[in-house]
């Protein structure tokens, strides 16, 4: 009776999410213009009453209750850790004191407007001073949280609970000198690649049928995911078997369009599949940003830029793309969308360097959160370590350490969620291959074999357990970097003949 | 301070509408087909939540201070009218026992799905009786919040504040008489129209742009509604300048797509302006039925099937459509799309016949909450007086008194709005007349004169007044059919020749 009055609030509390998620939604793709006020000020309404039921003395002393005397163990496992799970989220958000939350959030909101601004025109002047202002709330955040050794892991356990820096930072560590190893080699092949033929003309219709088609061949139910258009492409969970997509396609960046519908299509998988299996209960909402990255990154890189998956279906791209790539052959084709380019810009950069813009990210991150460096000092520390990688400094501040939204937003601890979603998509394919065999054209049956694979061994986990535990139990080793340089060494070998 | 805090819950409730709105849209539009459970489930809580919120003691207990004491008095005019509404619809709702309204909200879901079956197979043997149930519990609501004479007056003040049936009775009666008048002329006419033409062959997407262009001539703010797709057209406020539409286009039938276009415009062009004076005050939120009815109206009938405005517009239609109307004349046009037609269905009728649906419903609503007839007895007396009015009996039920949805959601009292909607139109329009002149070409310069004058004689008065004190303060007189007999006559005998 205590469980289901607590699953009742609960299911109240995401009710309300999902609300916001879909004003959100229709704010980026269909709201008229002029419904900007009404809708931020609809917005501030319904997160107001969410917190407020979420953090409840009702909420939390039911919650109390349960894990005090016998009743939880008359649940099952699962429902004992669904339980604890909200407890702890519960306990988490009552540290918080409203006037910081508050705080926050007004401090935020502005820092966007002022960051959007500084990147437009190259100038930091303004946003430096509040940048300042958004580390220090969150370093009293993490405080309010609490933590072990490091107020940077607070954070980082916003996006991937249980994770630590002390963890991630020997494995960014190896994986940083392994790329550059990598990258050294292609910095040094003669191999020329060509993609000005991606370039021209793509009919935005026929990409958009196109990317669909393959989403559907990959798995995806027609009837519970959609796709709009946006200025940033995101996925995001309206309810229970519905989640939606959105893509950014022009007529003249085949590889952008195509490769941020497979991506979004990735993380939709993931969440319409979990979701299935756990229906109403908590463990179907995939906390994890890592292994969500992990099913992205995924499907866009290690299966839409294979080979193996183009042997099936460059054929049907050529066909609707005919003047486009009559001349091209398949293996120009595939060595064009694994272009390594020595870019400033991490959105516009390859599976080789990506993740050294990640570790960048991070490593200042948690510095700044130790007070190790200053945020006036960003751009020094930022410039000479892309001068070590890429061989040169960002030329402009927006090509530099103004071109990411995530902290202005107070999103620290959310970049290395995307490198471990590298790594992890790797470990788990190499885990896969052993399992169902490889296969030298990935189709619709192929396609059945991985969705059979997660849903053994990945959705039916929910988020019971953290990231790395689910690691570990999948492929029986540490979270680590080795596959991920094995496959990047295997692939790019071949590209460029080292 | 105690307005101000008023005000401020008062703006949650309005917030938690707004996105019960947006949900709603969504799933009639956008929303993937496996979200409905999810959806219901989440439309629930907000309704719960915002239902709390609205009969709240903390609420109620603030309304009643201000006006008990001599805060009130300190507020000008408008904002004393403010309290004074909220408090009535607070007070209106907290008579509504939790019980009934829980049981009204389950019967009436169900009620909705047996109606769709009994109008699919035209069976009604299941309908019958749950359709009494809902009777039963609206009588049971009617009670609870109370009225002088007749408990069908409670239901009619639900969607028309101030309404009483033996206001509207008399009015229908006069109506009824003179509307059969006509009939009788027309049905003696040796007039024949075509209208085949408009049946084949319209470009869907041509259709849908030149209704958009028309709602732009007519003064809609691009940047400030939206036009969708659904089964059903509907017009729905998501917040302060952010009003959307939908429409339904079909190649084979330009009339129901372009009127149902202008008809929803004139209820968004409505809302918006009426909104945008008010802000985010309650007056901003218009609750007459019958004034929404009399805008959404006056643009589709009065004027976009006025031979004037197509004086203006004909050319541009004929640009978009060559091919299917070369050959017809303006007047031959005209005619098509006023076409007189006996038909059993409410929303396929014309502006002669329209109305005596309407007081058909309202008659039968009126007598069975009264318990004058029975539930049972509908199609007798349904049937009876269509072959009065039309000549013939409705030959199935579904062309009958299952046509409609309304009775099954619960919505009593809801249909008179529709007919009194155009009667205003109409009596607005001979004042409008007066005040402005008539222009043999109804274009954008013209239509600016309307906006004009709606906006200082209608817009201006938000939701202050009860909609028979603003048809009063507008045209000087009471309520009436004369002013729509009048324009029918004038119209139709040119038409018919009679």
């Amino acid at each position: 009776m205590l469980y289901e009055k607590i699953i009742d609030k609960f299911n109240d509390i995401k009710n309300i999410e999902y609300s916001l998620s879909l004003l959100n939604w229709d704010q980026s793709i269909y709201m008229p213009k002029t419904g900007i006020d009404s809708r931020a000020n609809t917005m501030a309404t319904l997160t107001k009453i969410g917190h407020s039921l979420l953090i409840s003395d009702d909420f939390y002393n039911l919650l109390c209750e349960i894990t005090q005397n016998d009743e939880i163990n008359k649940l099952d496992d699962i429902q004992q850790k669904e339980v604890l799970k909200i407890k702890e989220d519960v306990e988490k958000e009552r540290k918080i004191p409203i006037s910081l939350a508050t705080e926050l959030s007004k401090i935020t909101s502005l820092a966007m407007a002022v960051w959007e601004d500084a990147k437009n025109n190259n100038d930091d002047s303004e946003f430096l001073p509040i940048l300042q202002k958004v580390f220090d709330l969150k370093k009293e955040y993490a405080k309010c949280i609490g933590y072990k050794d490091n107020p940077y892991d607070a954070l980082l356990n916003c996006y991937d609970k249980g994770l630590e820096y002390s963890y991630v930072k020997p494995i960014f560590e190896n994986l940083e000198k392994n790329l550059l190893i990598i990258l050294d080699k292609i910095k040094n092949s003669t191999v020329k690649i060509k993609e000005n033929f991606l370039q021209k003309d793509f009919d935005i219709k026929k990409q958009w049928d196109f990317g669909i088609s393959i989403l559907k061949e990959i798995g995806l139910d027609a009837n519970s995911f959609r796709q709009d258009s946006s200025a940033h492409p995101f996925t995001t969970r309206i309810g229970i078997d519905d989640v939606r997509i959105t893509t950014r396609i022009t007529a003249d960046n085949f590889k952008s369009g195509f490769f941020s519908t497979i991506h979004e299509g990735g993380h939709c998988f993931y969440e319409l599949n979990a979701c299935k299996i756990f229906n109403y209960s908590p463990h179907g909402i995939i906390e994890s940003l890592s292994l969500h990255e992990s099913q992205s990154r995924f499907y866009e890189n290690i299966i839409a830029r294979s080979l193996n998956f183009w042997q099936s279906y460059y054929p049907q791209l050529k066909e609707n793309f005919n003047s486009q790539l009559q001349d091209i052959s398949l293996e120009t084709f595939y060595n064009s969308i694994n272009k390594v380019e020595l870019t400033p810009i991490r959105v516009e950069s390859d599976e080789v360097t990506y993740n050294l813009h990640i570790i960048l990210r991070s490593q200042i991150e948690n510095s700044i959160i130790n007070n190790e460096i200053d945020v006036f000092d960003i751009e020094e520390f930022w410039n000479e370590k892309t001068k070590k990688i890429l061989g040169f400094h960002p030329s402009k501040k927006n090509e530099g350490y103004l071109q990411d939204i995530h902290w202005s937003c107070g999103l620290f601890g959310y970049f290395p969620t995307y490198a471990l979603g590298n790594l992890i998509s790797a470990q788990f394919y190499y885990k896969m291959l052993d399992d169902i065999g490889i296969s030298q054209k990935i189709d619709q049956s192929y396609f059945n074999k991985i969705y059979q694979w997660f849903n053994k061994n990945l959705y039916s986990k929910g988020s019971i357990y953290p990231s790395k535990d689910v690691v570990q139990m999948i492929t029986n080793e540490e979270l680590n970097s080795d596959y991920f340089i094995k496959y990047l060494d295997d692939k790019f070998s071949k590209i460029y003949n080292f």
